[in-house]
Protein backbone atom coordinates (compact mmCIF):
# COMPACT_ATOMS: atom_id res chain seq x y z
CA UNK A 1 0.00 0.00 0.00
CA UNK A 2 1.46 2.72 -1.02
CA UNK A 3 0.66 6.05 1.52
CA UNK A 4 0.53 9.75 0.35
CA UNK A 5 0.80 11.83 3.64
CA UNK A 6 -1.97 14.55 4.04
CA UNK A 7 -1.23 17.06 6.12
CA UNK A 8 0.50 19.40 4.57
CA UNK A 9 -2.03 21.84 3.21
CA UNK A 10 -2.73 25.35 3.56
CA UNK A 11 -6.77 24.43 3.69
CA UNK A 12 -5.60 22.81 7.38
CA UNK A 13 -5.86 25.97 10.05
CA UNK A 14 -2.20 25.07 12.02
CA UNK A 15 -0.51 24.61 8.62
CA UNK A 16 -1.86 27.90 6.71
CA UNK A 17 0.35 30.06 9.39
CA UNK A 18 3.24 28.04 9.00
CA UNK A 19 3.46 28.35 5.81
CA UNK A 20 2.52 31.86 5.22
CA UNK A 21 5.62 32.94 8.05
CA UNK A 22 7.72 30.49 6.42
CA UNK A 23 8.29 28.60 9.40
CA UNK A 24 9.89 25.63 8.76
CA UNK A 25 10.41 23.88 11.86
CA UNK A 26 6.53 23.50 12.10
CA UNK A 27 6.24 21.93 8.55
CA UNK A 28 9.89 19.71 8.80
CA UNK A 29 8.66 18.36 12.09
CA UNK A 30 4.97 17.66 10.23
CA UNK A 31 6.72 16.14 7.25
CA UNK A 32 8.96 13.85 9.50
CA UNK A 33 6.19 12.71 12.16
CA UNK A 34 4.11 11.82 8.74
CA UNK A 35 7.17 9.94 7.63
CA UNK A 36 7.82 7.94 10.88
CA UNK A 37 3.98 7.07 10.87
CA UNK A 38 4.79 5.25 7.62
CA UNK A 39 4.23 7.66 4.42
CA UNK A 40 5.90 6.86 1.45
CA UNK A 41 4.90 10.06 -0.54
CA UNK A 42 4.25 13.73 1.32
CA UNK A 43 1.36 16.09 -0.47
CA UNK A 44 2.07 19.84 -0.66
CA UNK A 45 -0.58 21.77 -1.43
CA UNK A 46 -0.50 25.79 -0.75
CA UNK A 47 -3.46 26.10 -3.07
CA UNK A 48 -5.16 28.77 -0.37
CA UNK A 49 -2.66 31.16 -0.93
CA UNK A 50 -3.81 32.12 -4.65
CA UNK A 51 -0.90 34.48 -6.03
CA UNK A 52 1.27 33.34 -3.11
CA UNK A 53 1.29 29.87 -4.09
CA UNK A 54 3.53 29.46 -6.49
CA UNK A 55 6.87 30.67 -4.08
CA UNK A 56 4.74 28.93 -1.13
CA UNK A 57 4.92 25.67 -2.98
CA UNK A 58 8.60 25.74 -4.17
CA UNK A 59 9.43 26.78 -0.94
CA UNK A 60 7.29 23.74 0.91
CA UNK A 61 9.70 21.30 -1.34
CA UNK A 62 12.90 22.44 -0.53
CA UNK A 63 12.05 23.31 2.99
CA UNK A 64 10.83 19.78 3.13
CA UNK A 65 13.47 17.87 1.21
CA UNK A 66 15.83 19.09 2.86
CA UNK A 67 14.61 17.62 5.86
CA UNK A 68 13.07 14.51 5.13
CA UNK A 69 14.47 12.14 2.36
CA UNK A 70 10.89 11.76 0.74
CA UNK A 71 9.24 12.29 -2.59
CA UNK A 72 6.22 14.40 -2.63
CA UNK A 73 3.16 14.94 -3.90
CA UNK A 74 2.77 18.31 -5.77
CA UNK A 75 -0.77 19.32 -5.26
CA UNK A 76 -1.87 21.92 -7.05
CA UNK A 77 -4.56 23.49 -9.39
CA UNK A 78 -2.24 25.80 -11.24
CA UNK A 79 0.51 24.61 -13.83
CA UNK A 80 2.74 26.95 -13.61
CA UNK A 81 3.22 26.48 -9.67
CA UNK A 82 3.46 22.92 -10.34
CA UNK A 83 5.76 23.27 -12.94
CA UNK A 84 8.49 25.75 -10.50
CA UNK A 85 7.73 23.03 -7.56
CA UNK A 86 8.90 20.08 -10.29
CA UNK A 87 12.22 22.05 -10.44
CA UNK A 88 12.87 22.27 -7.16
CA UNK A 89 11.90 18.91 -6.71
CA UNK A 90 14.81 15.61 -6.17
CA UNK A 91 13.52 12.23 -6.89
CA UNK A 92 10.83 10.72 -8.64
CA UNK A 93 7.91 13.26 -8.31
CA UNK A 94 3.85 12.51 -8.35
CA UNK A 95 1.44 15.46 -9.87
CA UNK A 96 -1.85 15.62 -8.05
CA UNK A 97 -3.57 15.76 -10.79
CA UNK A 98 -4.42 15.51 -14.50
CA UNK A 99 -7.83 15.29 -15.71
CA UNK A 100 -9.41 13.90 -19.18
CA UNK A 101 -10.63 18.13 -19.26
CA UNK A 102 -8.90 19.44 -22.15
CA UNK A 103 -7.07 22.28 -20.96
CA UNK A 104 -5.85 20.04 -17.67
CA UNK A 105 -4.76 17.67 -19.23
CA UNK A 106 -2.53 19.85 -22.33
CA UNK A 107 -1.02 21.54 -19.71
CA UNK A 108 0.09 19.00 -17.33
CA UNK A 109 0.72 16.17 -19.91
CA UNK A 110 4.03 17.79 -20.63
CA UNK A 111 5.07 18.44 -16.94
CA UNK A 112 4.64 14.32 -16.38
CA UNK A 113 7.41 13.69 -19.61
CA UNK A 114 9.61 16.34 -18.71
CA UNK A 115 9.98 15.98 -14.93
CA UNK A 116 9.17 11.70 -15.39
CA UNK A 117 6.69 11.74 -12.58
CA UNK A 118 3.97 9.32 -11.24
CA UNK A 119 0.72 10.98 -11.91
CA UNK A 120 -2.84 11.07 -10.30
CA UNK A 121 -5.58 11.03 -12.64
CA UNK A 122 -8.76 12.09 -11.61
CA UNK A 123 -12.00 10.51 -13.05
CA UNK A 124 -13.32 13.82 -15.12
CA UNK A 125 -13.80 15.08 -18.04
CA UNK A 126 -14.99 18.38 -19.58
CA UNK A 127 -18.90 17.47 -18.55
CA UNK A 128 -17.71 17.51 -14.76
CA UNK A 129 -17.13 14.26 -12.12
CA UNK A 130 -19.53 11.89 -13.51
CA UNK A 131 -21.80 10.66 -10.09
CA UNK A 132 -22.31 7.13 -11.42
CA UNK A 133 -19.24 4.39 -11.46
CA UNK A 134 -20.27 4.03 -15.35
CA UNK A 135 -19.48 7.51 -15.86
CA UNK A 136 -16.30 7.34 -14.01
CA UNK A 137 -14.99 4.80 -15.98
CA UNK A 138 -15.88 6.43 -18.73
CA UNK A 139 -13.71 9.80 -17.85
CA UNK A 140 -10.91 7.03 -16.83
CA UNK A 141 -10.91 5.30 -19.54
CA UNK A 142 -10.39 8.18 -21.76
CA UNK A 143 -7.25 9.88 -19.34
CA UNK A 144 -5.36 6.50 -19.12
CA UNK A 145 -5.60 5.14 -22.69
CA UNK A 146 -4.88 8.51 -23.46
CA UNK A 147 -1.57 8.49 -21.05
CA UNK A 148 -0.56 5.22 -22.28
CA UNK A 149 -0.42 6.46 -25.66
CA UNK A 150 1.48 8.99 -24.98
CA UNK A 151 3.94 6.20 -23.23
CA UNK A 152 3.66 6.78 -19.84
CA UNK A 153 3.43 3.48 -17.94
CA UNK A 154 0.22 1.85 -16.33
CA UNK A 155 2.51 1.58 -13.56
CA UNK A 156 2.93 5.50 -13.06
CA UNK A 157 -0.58 6.06 -13.19
CA UNK A 158 -2.59 6.48 -9.98
CA UNK A 159 -6.66 6.56 -10.62
CA UNK A 160 -8.79 8.65 -8.34
CA UNK A 161 -12.22 7.48 -9.04
CA UNK A 162 -13.30 10.89 -7.01
CA UNK A 163 -15.72 10.81 -4.11
CA UNK A 164 -19.06 12.29 -3.72
CA UNK A 165 -20.37 12.65 -0.04
CA UNK A 166 -23.06 9.68 0.43
CA UNK A 167 -25.33 11.98 2.68
CA UNK A 168 -25.68 13.54 -0.73
CA UNK A 169 -26.50 10.28 -2.62
CA UNK A 170 -26.75 6.77 -0.63
CA UNK A 171 -25.51 4.96 -4.14
CA UNK A 172 -21.95 6.82 -4.61
CA UNK A 173 -20.07 5.16 -2.27
CA UNK A 174 -20.88 2.02 -4.09
CA UNK A 175 -19.75 4.24 -7.18
CA UNK A 176 -16.15 4.61 -6.33
CA UNK A 177 -16.12 0.76 -5.21
CA UNK A 178 -17.23 -0.44 -8.40
CA UNK A 179 -14.82 2.14 -10.14
CA UNK A 180 -12.22 1.07 -8.37
CA UNK A 181 -12.73 -2.81 -9.02
CA UNK A 182 -13.37 -2.63 -12.57
CA UNK A 183 -10.14 -0.32 -13.41
CA UNK A 184 -8.27 -2.55 -11.71
CA UNK A 185 -9.40 -5.74 -13.82
CA UNK A 186 -9.13 -3.69 -17.09
CA UNK A 187 -5.82 -2.22 -16.56
CA UNK A 188 -3.81 -5.07 -14.60
CA UNK A 189 -0.73 -2.97 -13.19
CA UNK A 190 -2.76 0.35 -12.63
CA UNK A 191 -2.50 1.77 -9.13
CA UNK A 192 -5.50 3.43 -7.74
CA UNK A 193 -5.87 5.98 -4.78
CA UNK A 194 -8.50 8.05 -3.08
CA UNK A 195 -8.81 11.16 -1.05
CA UNK A 196 -11.18 8.95 1.10
CA UNK A 197 -12.98 11.61 3.74
CA UNK A 198 -15.42 13.84 1.55
CA UNK A 199 -17.29 10.54 1.53
CA UNK A 200 -18.89 11.47 5.03
CA UNK A 201 -19.26 14.88 4.56
CA UNK A 202 -22.51 16.18 6.53
CA UNK A 203 -22.87 12.76 8.55
CA UNK A 204 -22.09 12.27 11.98
CA UNK A 205 -18.76 10.73 13.42
CA UNK A 206 -17.26 11.02 10.14
CA UNK A 207 -14.23 8.65 11.22
CA UNK A 208 -16.66 5.63 11.60
CA UNK A 209 -17.44 6.28 8.00
CA UNK A 210 -13.47 6.83 6.53
CA UNK A 211 -12.63 4.11 8.18
CA UNK A 212 -14.95 1.62 6.90
CA UNK A 213 -14.99 3.47 3.41
CA UNK A 214 -11.10 2.59 3.68
CA UNK A 215 -11.23 -0.95 4.03
CA UNK A 216 -13.98 -1.52 1.89
CA UNK A 217 -11.84 0.32 -1.12
CA UNK A 218 -8.88 -1.98 -0.12
CA UNK A 219 -11.21 -5.17 -0.30
CA UNK A 220 -11.66 -4.29 -3.94
CA UNK A 221 -8.23 -3.16 -5.12
CA UNK A 222 -7.67 0.23 -4.58
CA UNK A 223 -3.36 0.40 -3.55
CA UNK A 224 -2.82 3.86 -2.36
CA UNK A 225 -4.54 6.39 -0.15
CA UNK A 226 -3.94 9.80 0.67
CA UNK A 227 -4.55 9.58 4.33
CA UNK A 228 -3.47 11.08 7.88
CA UNK A 229 -0.62 8.91 8.89
CA UNK A 230 -0.83 9.76 12.39
CA UNK A 231 -4.34 8.84 12.48
CA UNK A 232 -3.46 5.79 14.17
CA UNK A 233 -6.50 3.86 14.26
CA UNK A 234 -6.97 4.41 9.98
CA UNK A 235 -3.67 3.11 9.77
CA UNK A 236 -4.34 -0.15 12.10
CA UNK A 237 -7.21 -0.60 10.25
CA UNK A 238 -5.23 -0.25 7.09
CA UNK A 239 -2.52 -2.61 7.93
CA UNK A 240 -5.04 -5.15 8.99
CA UNK A 241 -7.11 -5.04 5.89
CA UNK A 242 -3.68 -5.50 4.15
CA UNK A 243 -2.91 -8.76 6.16
CA UNK A 244 -6.61 -9.76 5.57
CA UNK A 245 -6.69 -9.27 1.81
CA UNK A 246 -3.49 -11.59 1.31
CA UNK A 247 -1.65 -8.65 0.94
CA UNK A 248 1.00 -8.89 3.16
CA UNK A 249 2.45 -12.36 3.80
CA UNK A 250 2.63 -14.11 6.88
CA UNK A 251 1.31 -10.94 8.36
CA UNK A 252 5.02 -9.46 8.64
CA UNK A 253 4.12 -5.67 8.28
CA UNK A 254 1.41 -6.02 10.52
CA UNK A 255 3.64 -7.48 13.47
CA UNK A 256 6.12 -5.15 12.77
CA UNK A 257 3.74 -2.49 12.90
CA UNK A 258 2.32 -3.80 16.27
CA UNK A 259 5.85 -4.58 17.66
CA UNK A 260 6.90 -1.11 17.11
CA UNK A 261 4.12 0.15 19.09
CA UNK A 262 2.04 1.78 15.96
CA UNK A 263 -1.60 0.33 17.60
CA UNK A 264 -0.73 1.10 20.87
CA UNK A 265 -3.39 3.47 22.01
CA UNK A 266 -6.06 1.15 20.50
CA UNK A 267 -8.89 -0.72 22.82
CA UNK B 1 -28.70 -6.48 8.13
CA UNK B 2 -29.43 -9.38 10.43
CA UNK B 3 -27.17 -8.69 13.77
CA UNK B 4 -27.30 -12.20 16.10
CA UNK B 5 -25.97 -11.76 19.48
CA UNK B 6 -22.87 -14.31 20.51
CA UNK B 7 -22.67 -12.79 24.18
CA UNK B 8 -24.93 -16.48 25.38
CA UNK B 9 -22.47 -18.70 25.32
CA UNK B 10 -21.35 -20.99 28.07
CA UNK B 11 -17.64 -20.38 26.69
CA UNK B 12 -17.72 -17.37 27.98
CA UNK B 13 -16.43 -16.80 31.30
CA UNK B 14 -19.38 -15.14 33.41
CA UNK B 15 -21.90 -17.02 31.58
CA UNK B 16 -20.82 -20.25 32.40
CA UNK B 17 -21.71 -19.89 36.08
CA UNK B 18 -24.65 -18.18 35.32
CA UNK B 19 -25.89 -21.03 33.33
CA UNK B 20 -24.87 -23.42 35.87
CA UNK B 21 -26.56 -21.38 38.88
CA UNK B 22 -29.47 -20.98 36.78
CA UNK B 23 -29.39 -17.15 37.50
CA UNK B 24 -32.26 -16.03 34.91
CA UNK B 25 -31.86 -12.36 35.98
CA UNK B 26 -28.31 -12.24 34.79
CA UNK B 27 -28.98 -14.07 31.86
CA UNK B 28 -32.07 -11.77 30.76
CA UNK B 29 -29.89 -8.72 31.09
CA UNK B 30 -27.41 -10.06 28.66
CA UNK B 31 -29.97 -10.70 26.36
CA UNK B 32 -32.15 -7.67 26.82
CA UNK B 33 -28.43 -5.71 26.69
CA UNK B 34 -27.96 -7.43 22.93
CA UNK B 35 -31.59 -6.71 22.26
CA UNK B 36 -31.52 -2.88 22.78
CA UNK B 37 -27.93 -2.73 20.97
CA UNK B 38 -29.86 -4.25 17.66
CA UNK B 39 -29.75 -7.62 17.77
CA UNK B 40 -32.14 -9.45 15.53
CA UNK B 41 -31.54 -12.60 16.61
CA UNK B 42 -29.80 -13.86 20.48
CA UNK B 43 -27.31 -17.15 20.19
CA UNK B 44 -27.94 -19.80 22.81
CA UNK B 45 -24.90 -22.00 23.61
CA UNK B 46 -24.73 -23.96 26.14
CA UNK B 47 -22.06 -26.55 24.48
CA UNK B 48 -19.82 -26.24 27.25
CA UNK B 49 -21.90 -28.26 29.66
CA UNK B 50 -21.66 -31.68 27.77
CA UNK B 51 -24.13 -34.20 29.53
CA UNK B 52 -26.12 -31.59 30.96
CA UNK B 53 -26.56 -29.25 27.71
CA UNK B 54 -29.66 -30.45 27.05
CA UNK B 55 -31.43 -28.97 30.22
CA UNK B 56 -29.60 -26.31 30.44
CA UNK B 57 -30.36 -25.06 26.24
CA UNK B 58 -34.06 -25.33 27.19
CA UNK B 59 -33.75 -23.11 30.21
CA UNK B 60 -32.31 -20.42 28.29
CA UNK B 61 -34.62 -20.62 25.57
CA UNK B 62 -37.26 -19.84 27.79
CA UNK B 63 -35.62 -17.68 30.34
CA UNK B 64 -34.76 -15.52 27.83
CA UNK B 65 -37.99 -15.72 25.62
CA UNK B 66 -40.23 -14.79 28.81
CA UNK B 67 -38.70 -11.84 29.19
CA UNK B 68 -37.56 -10.68 25.67
CA UNK B 69 -39.90 -10.89 22.86
CA UNK B 70 -36.77 -11.95 20.41
CA UNK B 71 -35.98 -15.29 18.35
CA UNK B 72 -33.13 -17.67 18.72
CA UNK B 73 -30.60 -19.17 17.54
CA UNK B 74 -29.98 -22.89 18.89
CA UNK B 75 -26.58 -23.29 18.45
CA UNK B 76 -25.26 -26.59 19.71
CA UNK B 77 -23.51 -30.02 18.54
CA UNK B 78 -26.18 -32.19 19.75
CA UNK B 79 -29.21 -32.64 17.17
CA UNK B 80 -31.31 -33.89 20.80
CA UNK B 81 -30.30 -30.78 22.49
CA UNK B 82 -31.93 -28.82 19.28
CA UNK B 83 -34.85 -30.86 19.06
CA UNK B 84 -35.79 -30.02 22.63
CA UNK B 85 -35.10 -26.12 22.40
CA UNK B 86 -37.12 -26.22 19.34
CA UNK B 87 -39.98 -27.70 21.18
CA UNK B 88 -39.43 -24.82 23.92
CA UNK B 89 -38.73 -21.72 21.64
CA UNK B 90 -41.60 -19.27 20.36
CA UNK B 91 -41.86 -17.55 16.95
CA UNK B 92 -39.21 -18.76 14.21
CA UNK B 93 -35.81 -20.26 15.39
CA UNK B 94 -32.59 -20.29 13.50
CA UNK B 95 -30.59 -23.59 13.96
CA UNK B 96 -26.75 -23.19 14.51
CA UNK B 97 -25.75 -25.21 12.22
CA UNK B 98 -26.31 -28.21 9.74
CA UNK B 99 -23.15 -28.89 7.27
CA UNK B 100 -22.53 -31.53 4.09
CA UNK B 101 -21.34 -34.19 6.70
CA UNK B 102 -23.75 -37.02 5.82
CA UNK B 103 -24.10 -37.73 9.71
CA UNK B 104 -25.33 -33.90 10.76
CA UNK B 105 -27.45 -33.09 7.38
CA UNK B 106 -29.51 -36.40 8.25
CA UNK B 107 -30.05 -35.52 11.95
CA UNK B 108 -30.98 -31.27 11.25
CA UNK B 109 -32.49 -31.71 8.06
CA UNK B 110 -35.74 -33.42 9.58
CA UNK B 111 -35.72 -30.52 12.73
CA UNK B 112 -35.82 -27.50 9.70
CA UNK B 113 -38.90 -28.88 8.38
CA UNK B 114 -40.84 -29.96 11.19
CA UNK B 115 -40.16 -26.56 13.20
CA UNK B 116 -39.87 -24.51 10.07
CA UNK B 117 -36.34 -22.59 11.37
CA UNK B 118 -34.11 -20.63 9.46
CA UNK B 119 -30.53 -22.67 9.29
CA UNK B 120 -27.08 -22.04 9.09
CA UNK B 121 -25.00 -23.72 6.82
CA UNK B 122 -21.44 -24.47 7.59
CA UNK B 123 -19.23 -24.92 3.62
CA UNK B 124 -17.66 -28.17 5.26
CA UNK B 125 -18.58 -31.98 4.05
CA UNK B 126 -17.39 -35.23 5.48
CA UNK B 127 -13.74 -34.04 4.32
CA UNK B 128 -13.64 -31.36 6.61
CA UNK B 129 -13.45 -27.73 6.11
CA UNK B 130 -12.09 -26.86 3.43
CA UNK B 131 -8.86 -24.68 2.95
CA UNK B 132 -9.53 -22.52 -0.30
CA UNK B 133 -12.03 -20.79 -1.47
CA UNK B 134 -13.36 -23.65 -4.14
CA UNK B 135 -13.51 -26.35 -1.64
CA UNK B 136 -15.60 -24.00 0.22
CA UNK B 137 -17.78 -23.02 -2.43
CA UNK B 138 -18.17 -27.47 -3.48
CA UNK B 139 -19.37 -27.72 0.16
CA UNK B 140 -22.00 -24.78 0.24
CA UNK B 141 -23.03 -25.66 -3.32
CA UNK B 142 -23.68 -29.44 -2.03
CA UNK B 143 -25.44 -28.54 0.88
CA UNK B 144 -27.58 -25.38 -0.71
CA UNK B 145 -28.60 -27.71 -2.93
CA UNK B 146 -30.01 -30.63 -1.18
CA UNK B 147 -31.45 -28.38 0.84
CA UNK B 148 -33.66 -26.38 -1.60
CA UNK B 149 -34.74 -29.91 -2.76
CA UNK B 150 -35.85 -30.59 0.34
CA UNK B 151 -37.98 -27.45 -0.37
CA UNK B 152 -36.00 -25.12 2.13
CA UNK B 153 -36.09 -21.42 0.42
CA UNK B 154 -33.13 -19.68 -0.42
CA UNK B 155 -33.99 -16.51 1.70
CA UNK B 156 -34.30 -19.14 4.91
CA UNK B 157 -30.38 -20.75 4.08
CA UNK B 158 -27.35 -18.77 6.00
CA UNK B 159 -24.11 -19.80 4.88
CA UNK B 160 -21.51 -20.07 6.76
CA UNK B 161 -18.29 -19.84 4.78
CA UNK B 162 -15.58 -21.02 8.02
CA UNK B 163 -13.32 -18.49 9.30
CA UNK B 164 -9.45 -19.76 9.60
CA UNK B 165 -6.66 -17.39 11.54
CA UNK B 166 -4.62 -15.71 8.94
CA UNK B 167 -2.02 -16.17 11.49
CA UNK B 168 -2.23 -19.60 10.00
CA UNK B 169 -2.24 -19.47 6.24
CA UNK B 170 -2.29 -15.69 4.51
CA UNK B 171 -5.01 -16.73 2.26
CA UNK B 172 -7.00 -18.08 4.43
CA UNK B 173 -8.66 -14.52 4.85
CA UNK B 174 -9.57 -13.84 0.86
CA UNK B 175 -10.79 -17.26 0.77
CA UNK B 176 -13.57 -16.28 2.83
CA UNK B 177 -14.14 -13.29 0.84
CA UNK B 178 -13.90 -14.82 -2.18
CA UNK B 179 -16.89 -17.60 -1.14
CA UNK B 180 -19.23 -15.11 -0.09
CA UNK B 181 -18.67 -12.77 -3.18
CA UNK B 182 -19.47 -16.10 -5.23
CA UNK B 183 -22.34 -17.39 -3.17
CA UNK B 184 -24.36 -14.46 -3.30
CA UNK B 185 -23.88 -14.61 -7.10
CA UNK B 186 -24.91 -18.13 -7.83
CA UNK B 187 -27.45 -17.88 -5.56
CA UNK B 188 -29.70 -14.92 -5.27
CA UNK B 189 -31.90 -14.12 -2.39
CA UNK B 190 -29.73 -16.57 -0.77
CA UNK B 191 -28.01 -14.98 2.96
CA UNK B 192 -24.37 -15.19 4.28
CA UNK B 193 -23.29 -15.45 7.90
CA UNK B 194 -20.03 -15.18 9.41
CA UNK B 195 -18.41 -15.49 13.33
CA UNK B 196 -15.50 -13.18 12.33
CA UNK B 197 -13.38 -13.37 15.33
CA UNK B 198 -11.63 -16.38 14.44
CA UNK B 199 -9.70 -14.75 11.55
CA UNK B 200 -7.73 -13.03 13.92
CA UNK B 201 -6.47 -15.89 16.38
CA UNK B 202 -3.00 -15.66 17.13
CA UNK B 203 -2.21 -11.93 16.06
CA UNK B 204 -1.75 -8.98 18.22
CA UNK B 205 -4.92 -6.26 18.93
CA UNK B 206 -7.53 -8.36 17.18
CA UNK B 207 -10.31 -6.08 17.44
CA UNK B 208 -8.58 -3.82 14.37
CA UNK B 209 -8.76 -7.61 12.27
CA UNK B 210 -12.09 -8.44 13.43
CA UNK B 211 -13.76 -4.81 12.29
CA UNK B 212 -12.18 -4.69 9.26
CA UNK B 213 -13.09 -7.97 8.45
CA UNK B 214 -16.50 -7.05 9.07
CA UNK B 215 -16.04 -4.31 6.89
CA UNK B 216 -14.78 -6.24 3.70
CA UNK B 217 -17.13 -9.09 4.24
CA UNK B 218 -19.88 -6.44 3.82
CA UNK B 219 -17.70 -4.99 1.06
CA UNK B 220 -19.03 -8.44 -0.78
CA UNK B 221 -22.12 -9.34 0.04
CA UNK B 222 -22.42 -10.22 4.07
CA UNK B 223 -25.60 -10.14 4.72
CA UNK B 224 -25.64 -11.42 8.63
CA UNK B 225 -23.16 -11.64 11.08
CA UNK B 226 -22.57 -13.77 14.65
CA UNK B 227 -20.81 -10.72 17.07
CA UNK B 228 -20.84 -8.75 19.65
CA UNK B 229 -23.76 -6.04 19.15
CA UNK B 230 -22.09 -4.56 22.78
CA UNK B 231 -19.08 -3.77 21.13
CA UNK B 232 -19.87 0.08 19.75
CA UNK B 233 -17.08 0.53 17.80
CA UNK B 234 -18.04 -2.79 15.67
CA UNK B 235 -21.54 -1.77 15.08
CA UNK B 236 -20.25 1.59 13.91
CA UNK B 237 -18.28 0.36 11.41
CA UNK B 238 -21.77 -2.20 10.67
CA UNK B 239 -23.70 0.80 10.70
CA UNK B 240 -20.99 2.63 8.55
CA UNK B 241 -20.11 -0.17 5.92
CA UNK B 242 -24.37 -0.38 5.46
CA UNK B 243 -24.56 3.08 4.66
CA UNK B 244 -21.63 3.03 2.09
CA UNK B 245 -22.59 0.45 0.00
CA UNK B 246 -25.81 1.78 -0.36
CA UNK B 247 -27.28 -0.78 1.70
CA UNK B 248 -29.21 2.08 4.04
CA UNK B 249 -31.31 4.52 2.23
CA UNK B 250 -30.67 8.81 2.73
CA UNK B 251 -28.37 6.70 5.40
CA UNK B 252 -31.39 6.60 7.61
CA UNK B 253 -30.48 3.63 9.77
CA UNK B 254 -26.80 5.19 10.38
CA UNK B 255 -28.54 8.98 11.33
CA UNK B 256 -30.65 6.77 13.91
CA UNK B 257 -28.29 4.96 15.39
CA UNK B 258 -26.10 8.01 16.00
CA UNK B 259 -29.03 10.05 17.11
CA UNK B 260 -29.97 7.51 19.73
CA UNK B 261 -26.03 7.62 20.90
CA UNK B 262 -25.08 4.18 19.94
CA UNK B 263 -21.54 5.93 18.69
CA UNK B 264 -21.28 8.52 21.72
CA UNK B 265 -17.91 6.75 23.37
CA UNK B 266 -16.34 6.70 19.60
CA UNK B 267 -13.45 9.39 19.06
Amino acid sequence: MLIVGERINTSRKNILPAVENRDANFIVDTAKSQYNAGADYIDVNAGTLLGKEPDALVWLVKTVQDAVDVPLTIDSPNPEAIKLALMAHKGKAMINSITAETERYSQILPLIKEYNTKIIALAMDDSGIPTTAEGRLTAARKLVDALTSEGIQLDEIYVDPLVYPIATGSEYGKAVIDTISTIKKEYPGIHTICGLSNISHGLPVRKLLNQAFLVMCITVGLDSAIIDPLDQRLMGLLYASEALIGADEFCTEYLVAAREGKFEGIV
